[in-house]
Formats: structure tokens, sequence, C-alpha cells
């Protein structure tokens, strides 16, 4: 997917929603529990709710492989689910992978390679820690089409142990992975993850990627506003997914589940709508 | 697995190598490749030649999960395997995972939660991303008798690109990353990720965690040298596993593959305990 396609989609939809797919096992109604996939037949109805307002879907692959091979399959389901269902849709695998080269490629080519079936890899991002640095990331942009999504500065707690490290240089660390980072691929193949939590921060980022979508979580149950994520982060293009998860998915945990995912989608689709005419 | 009975197989064995279960499907010899799973096939004629000179195996999730669900399974079968033939070998999930505690708490269930028919996960160990800090390993640290394997100074040639980055307070990052984290557990449940082609920088690795164990990759296919880790980097404990993957489980693509990486695992096996008498 493209650039301008995302775009098209945001300015078509009015929204920048990212809905996440955290799909505790442990947590889904009971009128899907016992169904042959139960993981599968939550975020089925989840994304049949929620697509007409969101631009992208991010299973978080953890809530998967918790479940082993079984998660693996509900996950490649899920995908397929959208692929077919709901193409212009933008699928992040949330994997935060990052390995030397060789094994990269082997990443890459399990969320973006060919698949039976389909005209293009499951997703079409994948969240990528730098620490291990360029050979992390080198593979993931040999596709074209494809986006790495790299942790700049994220929402939990500790991101202060090592992201915010003052540099020699008086740059923060985080701050020097955008700038070295953003040198390997450009801002139709790469965007960062930034942590609504810290939107206080998100104009000095401006400053460093102005052209780059921002991956942002932590808006909702950790604590972030849209609001300021937006005057802070939004460019010409929009330049924001913001993401929400457990907000949206496990606002119900009865049989209506998926008509109140429906409703907390739709509360943000209208929240961003205003945002984009705000600023866009 | 403690400490402790590392050592002691090590003693044991005279060995401190750790087999890297890279198997890739498209370098798999014509004998196995037609079984029914034949990334399992490669595996356990490995592991049944080599199990005699190895302490450690260390399954590469992103070679499985190019495969999907199915090579989850091969995942899971290779590790079974071993827990019932050769319970005393440590397994090493090379998953290079980190997240936000919640889901990371999830990773952590995947490798080390309980499994049907298994008294213990599925993998002894995970290897670790840093990036987002303390909240990233907390949840693996909570399993007693399971290790999180955390990347410190790894062998890539980007390694430089954030790992050796000078931080204000004039150490570098890995260097910070190994202060900081040896606080958050200890050497009986966390080790490091230190590549053999760094090896002149083990002995200030050895001033700041004089007491873990820690994981090098890189001897072999990658340059690094067997004898200058030992020298600069084993403990009163040995305190290293040293890796080989590609030297070892591709150094034949006949049938006689698995007797062919009998012999090469041999032959390390015999360096480490030149090594071991050395040094201990």
């Amino acid at each position: 997917m493209t650039k301008q396609e995302l775009f098209e989609q945001i300015k078509q939809k009015r929204s920048f929603l990212c809905v996440g797919l955290d799909t505790d096992t442990a947590k889904l109604p009971s009128c899907v529990a016992n169904s042959e996939d139960p993981v599968f037949e939550f975020n089925r109805a989840i994304i049949d709710a929620t697509a007409r307002y969101t631009v992208c879907y991010k299973p978080n692959l953890a809530f998967y492989e918790q479940n082993g091979a079984q998660g693996w399959t509900s996950f490649e389901r899920t995908c397929r689910y959208i692929r077919e269902n709901y193409p212009e849709i933008m699928i992040i695998a949330d994997a935060k992978r990052g390995d030397i080269g060789n094994t990269s490629e082997m990443y890459a080519r399990a969320f973006f390679g060919p698949r039976p079936g389909l005209d293009r890899g499951l997703a079409d991002c994948v969240t990528l820690s730098p620490y291990m640095g360029r050979d992390t990331v080198e593979p993931f942009l040999k596709y074209t089409g494809y986006w790495s999504v790299i942790l700049a500065l994220t929402s939990n707690p500790s991101a202060d142990d090592f992201e915010m490290l003052k540099l020699e240089n008086g740059k923060y660390l985080y701050e020097q992975v955008l700038e070295t980072s953003s040198k390997w691929g450009t801002p139709d193949n790469t965007m960062y993850v930034v942590g609504a939590t810290k939107a206080d921060m998100l104009g000095g980022i401006r400053r460093i990627v102005p052209d780059h979508f921002l991956l942002v979580p932590g808006v909702g149950a950790q604590g972030g506003s849209l609001s300021e994520v937006a005057k802070y982060g939004m460019n010409s293009q929009c330049g924001l997914l913001v993401n929400s998860s457990r907000g949206i998915i496990y606002a119900d945990s009865s049989e209506r589940f998926a008509e109140t995912a429906a409703q907390k989608a739709l509360e943000m689709q209208e929240e961003m709508e205003r945002l984009l005419t705000q600023y866009l």
C-alpha cells in the first residue's frame, strides 16, 4: 500500500484510527468462546463492526503466539479475512522483531512474502526494534509497497530506561534513532512508533521526521490524549495512525461486544474527523 | 533450569556449545525435503547426532515463522522432542522479543507457560531486545527457573549504529544496557547476547557482569574466534554459551548431513574441552 493510498483512505473515512487486535483468549465473550477458533471469530465480528471507521488493523503477535501454532493460524485467518473483505485497510503486524540480516530476511518473508490465494503478503507493515541497527530493517525495505514501523519513543513507563538516555552529542537516543534510521528508507516505506503519552514531544519529533507517518499507541487505556497528539503530530497528509486496542475491543464483554466496539470506534472517528477538519 | 544445573552439564560434557537451529526450508537436504514436516525431521536428525556434544539448542523463530502456523508447529515439535529425549539440554527460543508489560506477559506465556504433556514450558530462555526498557523483561523474570537473554552487544555489522553510541555519561549504550538491566534480575535468571566478533570487548563486559552467562553468536560463519572468546569471556562457572548454527547444521547438504553435523559439533566440543581445561 502506498502512502497516497493510505492518505486517500484517511480522507474518505475521515479517520486515522488503527484498531489493535490484542485478542486475549482469556477475555473473550462467552458467545464466541466455544467456537472452533474463538480468537478468529472474535476478530471477525470486531472487524465487520469497525471497518467503516478504521483505516488500519494491528494484530499484536504476542496475543496469538501465546496459543502457539493455533494462535498463528488465528493470526493468518484474521489477515486473510481483512484482505478478502476490506482490501483497502492496512494491516500492521505488531511483532517488534529485530535481528541480524539473514534472520530479518526470514521475518520479512513471514509477514510480507507471497501467500497462496492472496495477491500480497499477510501484513502491509511490521513493527521493528532498532537496537541492532540498520541490518534489522533493510531486508524489510526490499519489499516494495510494504512498510517498516520502527520503535522510536514508546508509551510504556520504562521507555525512559534507554530511549530517553542523553547521548554525548546532546541528543536523546530516540532522536538519534529517528535521525539515523530515517536515512535507511523514505517516508514511503518507513513509519515510527511514538507513544501518545509523550504527546508534548511530538513537536520535536516532527522537526526530525516531518513527512513520516507515526503510529501512535497509548490513547485510551494508557492515558494519552488524541487532541494533543493531533495538535503536535499531524502533518499535511495527516501523518498519524492512532491506535486503540483495549478501549475498543474489550469495551463490552457481553454478546453485544461488536456493537459496543463499533460505537467506541465511531466515537474516535468523530473526534478524528473534527481534528482533521481543524488541522488539515 | 538453574545456573548450577547448566554448569554441571558443561562440566560433564566438557562443552559449552549451543547449536543454533536456524532451519531454512530452502536449504534442507533432499532426503528430508519430502517428509510430512521436513523442518522437524531435519532438526530431529541434527539433535540426535549432536546432543552428546551440546548443552543447548537455539531454534531461531524467524526461520519457523517464515512457514507461518506450520512453522510454529515445527518449532513446538522440535522443543517437545528435546524435552522428551534430552531433558538436560537447555532450549533458547531466539525470538528477540520486546514489548510493553501486558504484551510481554503474553510472549512469556508463549515460551515459558505450561504445555500439555510437558513438565515445563517449550523453552528455558528467550532472547529479548532491551530498547523499551524494564517493562520488556520483567514479565519473563516472574517465571522461576527460566531465563531472559538480553541483547547487549551483537555480532552484526550495524551493531555500531546504536549499541556503540557514546552516552553523555561516557559509557557506550551497550554498557549502560548491561549496567541497568543487570539490576532487574540476577545471574540466575538473566544472560546477555555478546557477539564473538567483538571478543576484545569481552574484558570490559566482564567487569560489568562478572557472573552472568553470555550467549555468544558469531563464531564460524560470522568470523569470531572461539579461543579469543574464552580468553576474555570465561568466568569461574564457564559463563559462556557459544553458538554455532550454519557451521554445524549446513556443513553438508548430502544425506550424510547429520553425521557431518556431529563431526563439526565434536570438533567444537574438543576445542571447548581444551579451553575449559586451560581456563577453568
